[in-house]
């Protein structure tokens, strides 16, 4: 069986009981190593499985797939992912490959950013899209996730928004001469994000504006490390998001639409300065 | 500490190992029962955690939060959700009232039908926002979830649909006389839920139609039992779903909106009739 086990947003204990279990007894443990990290390195978690635990980096996940399911028709393998193997980031291609080579798979679920940002107290169900936050270079600066922001809270829907990750990124010049040599991982932090929607903000000011559109003062909420027992969530304006230190990776973030009183007493709980505890009171506390 | 700790949607196996050391070691355990089910019942849990559960109903959380809390400003009490303690359903105001009363809180997130429905290959990302599909009865027939799913469509979104759950109701004779004598509990199966959008889809037929309005062939997916060992998913027309049986509950369905191929190949995977493998077939398979 060709398991996809998905090992929660913490620390290592956050793999549930029957994905140990399968862990446990497995030929091979792989993790997929591209998409997303956990506060905690490979090491916690082969300490933890007592199990040696091999890296997949993007290219074998995509072309040696052969290799990844070698024996899964026989013997138990575990491909293991950050949050869910259906999250944020879809595996869905190593599923079609399963049942192509009539490999059966089976996929055990877990919390993933895209359940688990309950945690800041704005309700799922009143989410729209998700977008995702890229990190800017001097020439390439794209505002497309922006333009559903706005889609969303036209509708009065909360937008969820995911923030960039580079894995194993090359230097122009060690691309061009093949050189097996990358860069440090880099995450796009929640005071980054804010820091290019406050820029488009600014780009757009000529434009006729309309209530769903931002400004300075408009709320937004970081999480950072969902989880982990260093969780941090932060309500702030986007003018003090972009100074806001949350601390180390992963952060997200999200942009409100409509909220409930009851949304609003849940973000004040994280409220980083008076102002917005202030902007988030109901009328009778005023 | 009082813990919300999610407890997954499949069996006692899917609680995560950072939640089961919790409430091997809580002073109580809780397992909220009124707003979903394991497929498995609290004989189970109780036997695989080794601890006695107490059930919480509704009345219980919403007005008897003192008792619930009791001593967990020194003490851990564990309070159990099915799927995640901040997904489908909410539990915010637990927290606020913890809060309120300096009791410190910590949530174990868990899978939630909110992102274990990645399991039919839709990419979650490309979901609009979720609708509830109520049991209609003779006289109350809403059709706002319709209006809803036709938004996503519009925006070529996909519509997650969670199907209505009735437990402790009370027949209106046994509610005037005060008698605590309640009904067997009902889930709205997938069947149900996709007659109730054909009736919809017959009564629009007068008005002017788009795109984005469903039809008795349109295509849609229903999961069962997500994470259980008997995990059932169907691709069907609006029509053959009305009459196939997804067996045990609980059920979801999902509303596809624009489909990329590698969506449609998932899709196929799980076709209920040929016309439908055919439906989603790629350009240069048929």
């Amino acid at each position: 069986m060709f398991y996809l086990i998905g090992i929660g947003l913490g620390d290592a204990k956050d793999i549930t009981v029957k994905g140990l279990e399968v862990v446990k007894s497995s030929k091979r443990v792989y993790l997929e190593a591209y998409t997303s990290i956990l506060t905690v390195g490979k090491e916690a978690l082969e300490s933890f499985y007592g199990r040696e635990v091999i890296l997949a980096d993007r290219d074998m996940v995509e072309q040696a797939s052969d290799e990844l399911m070698e024996g899964a028709d026989t013997e138990d393998i575990s491909f293991l992912v950050v949050g869910d193997p259906l999250g944020a980031t879809t595996h869905t291609d190593l599923i079609l490959r399963a049942v192509e080579k009539n490999i059966p798979y089976f996929v055990i679920h877990n919390a993933s950013i895209m359940n688990a940002i309950g945690c800041c107290g704005l309700q799922l169900y009143n989410y729209g899209e998700t977008v995702s936050i890229v990190f800017w270079t001097e020439d390439w600066q794209p505002e497309s996730f922006y333009d559903k922001i706005l889609v969303n809270r036209e509708r009065g829907m909360h937008t969820l928004c995911l923030l960039d990750i580079k894995m194993k990124e090359q230097t122009i010049e060690n691309l061009m001469k093949g050189r097996p040599i990358y860069e440090p991982p880099r995450f796009l932090s929640a005071s980054q994000a804010a820091q290019q929607l406050l820029d488009i903000v600014e780009r757009r000011d000529k434009d006729q504006k309309t209530d769903a559109d931002l400004t300075p003062s408009s709320i937004c909420v970081a999480v950072a490390r969902v989880g982990a027992s260093d969780q941090k969530i932060s309500t702030a304006t986007l003018k003090e998001m972009a100074a806001l230190d949350m601390g180390p990776p992963l952060h997200s973030m999200v942009i409100p639409g409509h909220m409930h009183p009851l949304e609003k007493q849940m973000l004040r709980l994280f409220a980083a300065s008076d102002q917005v505890k202030n902007d988030l009171a109901s009328e009778d506390e005023r």
